[in-house]
């Protein structure tokens, strides 16, 4: 059997990341990489990763994906490229329509038929025609405040609340992530930045709650959520961010789904630079009430950015087994680590 | 659609707790129960359980498999029977050549391959050749240190170590695990039982470490286990246990499994009675060493009976959307609670 063979759409922090994964798998070659990032587009992918070529074919970042992504040229195409549905659709498109199976980094993508149901149809039948899957994932939302949550309501006989809180730090991220979060800017700033929508904040909460209702079988008829600031009260410095004493140095992101009449799903998702420095412990938490009770935690939470990579890359071969159309997670077997030649988990 | 239709055949703790669960579901019929103890034989099933029958028909609990199970008379039979793959295996062969979905209780079922390959294999053949799927499943193995290690990696680049530990009460159980499980005997009793083969301690440590090691794809060469008495200082009482201060209130079980030479999986599972009476505080853990690193834990442990007694209900759609054969946890979607309608679970 020939390696998997994989072509990756965006080659920032995400993308590279999951290419230097890639290379220490194996059964499984990186045939293609397209990013329009000036300081990368005609040079070796190998030499922007910093990584060893060895006795590997060459692979030169291309920006023009007419060029990179032919028919049928990989068995995965993954996209990092987009965080909505509506902005990575065309992408998604083109990639189906090559007659290859794709893997999209966008949070909206983990489940689109929670904010976009047509444009969910319209891949899922673009999909199909062409033969080929498509899956959006990621830590979160993708595992940690969704698919987890779901498993863990596996083992009760009644489930009556749900809550899911995830307390991260933004330190390890860069500066895109800095600015997207508000971190550094004063709380003047933040307000307008939530009111005119330049501020995104987390985004996946409409996607994890409606990902838990449609699987437990709630019929979730509400969602609502908030963001607010979190204003430090000494300078916090992290590698990419800084935030001076009385400014925001990081988001709290709170929602609420509403199952007959009542809130039933809670999130909880305080993100910022440095917690620790006033006493913040980050975790993952999920409580489940009803029958038994399940009450877990991560301590400390899960890496962002390393899970959306391996989440991405382990779901690669769930993603070729799986029948044609679009998938979320709760269609497919449970993620794993692959620790063995990817060939071997290809059916 | 018509209600999804189940046959319950022992109706022990688990098969009556199942039974339970499933009058509180939606979309779903109990159709027939099978036991053989002469205290339930003839009598309505909604007297034994003490539930109200309403307008349901009527369940007359019936000795004869035969008369019960009939050709595609339900769509799944949950055969809460046996422990051991061999001994359940001429039950689960009759269930399947009726052309009804199987789920089994049964421990080793949950991996049938890690110590009864052979067995497995023709599970797997019967089910093909009568169009439907066989799956065991349980709180653990099934869940706890098994499927929930598996899906804990899948957010992984690599993984160097798992460490799965269950620390939890024999309180909430009767008669029958105090004895398995050698509650209340001496020292010496427990080593005689243990050397001649009549306390079975936990049974699944074999089923979760090739489970894990298949999932990610590392060939586990060696797995180990040991069983040792846990000795009580002090009298402690549960509601159908007593052990005497220096006699045995519980069993500590361990287990390794060891890939390329060395120990890869630990499994460490001590059960008793009234732990708290000596500062034993229960709780799952699962510590898997890596890139990133995930250490959960849920405290107090999920309780062992109802566990079983859910993941058995609520992985009745996905083993009827199954395509045939034998499945594990690995092949399906997450188990999941059903809240709403059966029916609408099944595709």
């Amino acid at each position: 059997m020939e390696n998997v063979k994989i072509v990756i759409w965006g080659f920032g922090a995400m993308g590279s990341g999951m290419a230097k994964m890639l290379l220490n798998k194996k059964g499984v070659d990186i045939v293609g990489v397209c990013d329009r990032n000036e300081k990368r587009v005609g040079k070796s992918m190998y030499e922007v990763l910093g990584a060893e070529r060895g006795d590997r074919p060459e692979v030169i970042i291309n920006d023009n994906i007419e060029e990179v992504l032919t028919e049928g040229c990989c068995d995965v195409c993954i996209c990092a490229t987009d965080s909505f549905t509506e902005k990575a659709f065309p992408r998604l498109k083109f990639a189906l329509e090559r007659k290859v199976n794709v893997i999209s980094t966008a949070e909206e993508m983990a489940y689109p038929q929670a904010q976009n149901p047509e444009l969910a149809k319209k891949l899922n039948e673009i999909a199909k025609e062409n033969g080929v899957s498509i899956l959006g994932t990621g830590i979160n939302p993708g595992l940690i405040m969704d698919l987890l949550v779901v498993c863990l309501t596996g083992c009760m006989v009644d489930v009556e609340h749900v809550e899911a809180e995830r307390v991260n730090s933004l330190s390890p991220f860069g500066e895109a992530v800095m600015e997207e979060q508000g971190v550094g800017i004063t709380v003047d700033e933040f307000d307008k930045g939530v009111k005119d929508g330049t501020l995104a904040g987390h985004v996946g909460f409409s996607e994890s709650i409606k990902m838990i209702g449609d699987a437990i079988g709630w019929d979730v008829e509400k969602i609502e959520q908030q963001m607010k600031p979190i204003v430090t009260s000494i300078d916090r410095k992290s590698p990419y961010g800084f935030a001076k004493a009385g400014n925001v140095a990081g988001v709290n992101m709170t929602g609420q789904g509403h199952v007959d009449g009542d809130v039933k799903i809670n999130m909880k998702h305080p993100q910022q630079i440095e917690p620790e420095m006033e006493g913040t412990h980050t975790g993952d938490y999920i409580r489940i009430k009803g029958t038994p009770e399940v009450n877990m935690s991560i301590k400390p939470e899960v890496e962002g950015g390393l899970g959306t990579i391996a989440m991405c890359v382990n779901m690669i071969p769930h993603v070729i087994n799986a029948d044609s159309g679009l998938k979320t997670m709760l269609d497919l077997p449970v993620p794993r680590a692959i620790m063995g030649d990817m060939r071997n988990f290809i059916k």
